[in-house]
């Protein structure tokens, strides 16, 4: 292993991770972790989503009727977290700012209330931990809860992390653990021999062979990079979000604050996100005066106070979204072709479960259960496709 | 008057201007260009109002009740606006985007229907020329407007300049009137000896000295800078303001729109400027996220298509505001010391007839005489000062 990671930077890598964001930088660390020669190709640039990600680990907030599967591995993904936290900082040797204050998911009327307890029953039925709470019993947890909130479902477990230093410290464990990223460097296409893939054209022209190759590209992924057969039907969907800070000490909520159509997380260096949007208009990330008007209405109606913040940061990134909204992890109908992607808005929450399942194919241990029902060959046009 | 220039840099000023916003270098550039051996000092920084200003040069959407000798100085500024953005272009030797695209003033339902139905009556008793549309003449004129608008005010001589671009163009309008500006270079203090001003304190420790001093420091005028017999109450008033752009080719409205609570500014090349906000809470310039709400919200009540723009900078400036929100322009109790200040939302507009009267006041002109009644002694403590 060793050896390996000292002669990394002559011989062909093990493993090429097309995508420097959350979850191309969580299976490069967790594999080259694991003793696969591993680099990392960072097309940088602004279309990231990690980087204005709202960071939000609450699987609660995402149930809904009829994604099960993707529920259970939500699920499994956030009881990851603690330990993928852990073992990060310890190998970043940097903090990794998760903590769980909790949610308050509320109603901000009678309508709303009744769709918020229909969500309830899902809950049980999942096994998962909420209480529901009269209105007055969430302005007693938040005081800065509007007087209209009418209920809510307190969700304790429910967590969050900033992706702008969780980003940096997974840089850190990435070199730490002894791969390489190499910046600014965009692929314009996987090459595939006799249905295997052996390396990448760099868009400056330049190949680069690779045992094995992983696209982690977000958005991109279902853009010109991969043959048809294995082009996952990944869509952009943007997502404009505000950053915000308090002007004094007070912030406006203790908990991450959820209604049907905004919310706002709290951060302890006391950092407000308030997030998202949700349009399907192509790769353009320009922020709308009518998406910014939405999240400061809608966060204003459930928590007053959040006029008196500081408006730092209008941003937008670009949810990588399949048709199921459940992401593609695993093999693919080419061999040593792997994908991790289609994350839609659970990026951030399912790094540790898709971090574990890439480091299983590519170590060959048993990956996790919960994402065998979300492999890409759900969507493949070459079912008859082996694997890598 | 060319021995003076070429000699400037060595000899000591005619005219020291302290502040480069829009009001110090107009002045700066009237007063150089009339042979008048000037130096500006820029403080630099972020205050400057006039970076951020929406640069509406509307007298007739700042006519009020009991403001008279304000509203004539405005209108007579507002008539002097073509010859000087003329003249400045001219010496510049660079195009100045002042337009007049006429304005809609309007009222969004019957209360404030009637209310710019009484402003309209003042308007005629000034002679001002605008003229009451229904609601359907208003949208006829501009097809954005909301349906709920009930009838509005054309002033068709209403006009706006972009008032980085006027900066920009004023300060080579200085430089090629033989005048120099020392940036980065801000002022501790005014020396007065014997009731006469005769130089300032830098805040390097730095002495200049110079004939005459002309404050155009705008918020600040009311600081620690002047001595107290003369300094002028001025207090700085924050407007947030918002710049945006199309997405595509159209624009929300050709006009200046304008309701009880926004402004909606077009220029020729796309942009469009909503403002502005007002809150008095010192020297703070940070945008809070109530204040961008209420702006988009107000201007997406009058334009619903504003929703559509780019939104691209959320900013604040400090309004320079009086206890008569008038300016404080000439003499001072203190002789050789000028103020050229207290515009409050004027800035822009009222430039070309401060400059004239600044330019006046040195060379011994008659100067104009709407400003007469907006002299710094209506605020000074020892109204026996004989001024300049």
């Amino acid at each position: 292993m060793s050896d390996q990671r000292i002669e990394a930077g002559g011989r062909k890598p093990e493993l090429l991770v097309v995508g420097a964001g959350v979850i191309g930088l969580s299976c490069a660390w967790r594999a080259a972790r694991a003793g696969v020669r591993t680099l990392v190709l960072d097309a940088g640039g602004v279309e990231r989503a990690s980087e204005v990600a709202a960071g939000m680990i609450a699987p609660i907030g995402e149930a809904s009727w009829g994604e099960d599967a993707l529920h259970v591995a939500a699920m499994a993904s956030a009881d990851a977290w603690p330990s993928f936290a852990g073992e990060l900082a310890a190998d970043a040797d940097r903090p990794v700012p998760y903590r769980r204050p909790g949610a308050l998911h509320v109603a901000l009327d009678r309508d709303e209330a009744a769709e918020l307890r229909r969500v309830h029953e899902l809950h049980r039925r999942l096994g998962l931990e909420a209480t529901w709470l009269r209105g007055s019993e969430c302005r007693r947890l938040e005081p800065g809860l509007a007087t209209s909130v009418a209920g809510g479902l307190e969700a304790p477990g429910e967590a969050e992390v900033d992706p702008r230093s969780l980003l940096h410290a997974l840089r850190l464990a990435v070199a730490a653990a002894g791969a390489e990223i190499r910046e600014e460097t965009a692929v314009a296409e996987v090459l595939v021999d006799g249905g295997r893939a052996t390396g990448v054209v760099l868009a400056n022209g330049e190949r680069l062979d690779a045992e094995r190759i992983l696209i982690a590209t977000g958005a991109r992924a279902g853009g010109e990079l991969l043959p048809d057969e294995v082009r996952p039907p990944v869509r952009p969907v943007i997502g404009e979000i505000l950053r915000l800070r308090p002007r004094g000490a007070e912030r406006p909520c203790e908990r991450l604050v959820v209604t049907e159509r905004v919310y706002v997380v709290p951060r302890e260096d006391g950092e407000v996100v308030i997030g998202a949007t949700m349009d399907d208009r192509g790769f353009d990330l320009r922020v709308t005066a009518g998406g910014v008007h939405e999240l400061l209405r809608e966060a204003y109606r459930v928590l007053p106070e959040v006029a008196e913040l500081e408006l730092l940061e209008c941003t937008a990134g670009l949810r990588p979204t399949t048709p199921d909204n459940a992401p593609v992890v695993g093999k693919t109908a080419i061999r040593g072709l792997l994908l991790a992607g289609g994350h839609h808005r659970n990026g951030i929450l399912m790094a540790p479960l898709t971090a574990n399942a890439i480091e299983a194919l590519l170590t060959g241990a048993e990956p996790p259960a919960e994402l065998e029902r979300l492999s890409p060959a759900r969507f493949e046009r070459a079912p008859e496709g082996v694997g890598a």
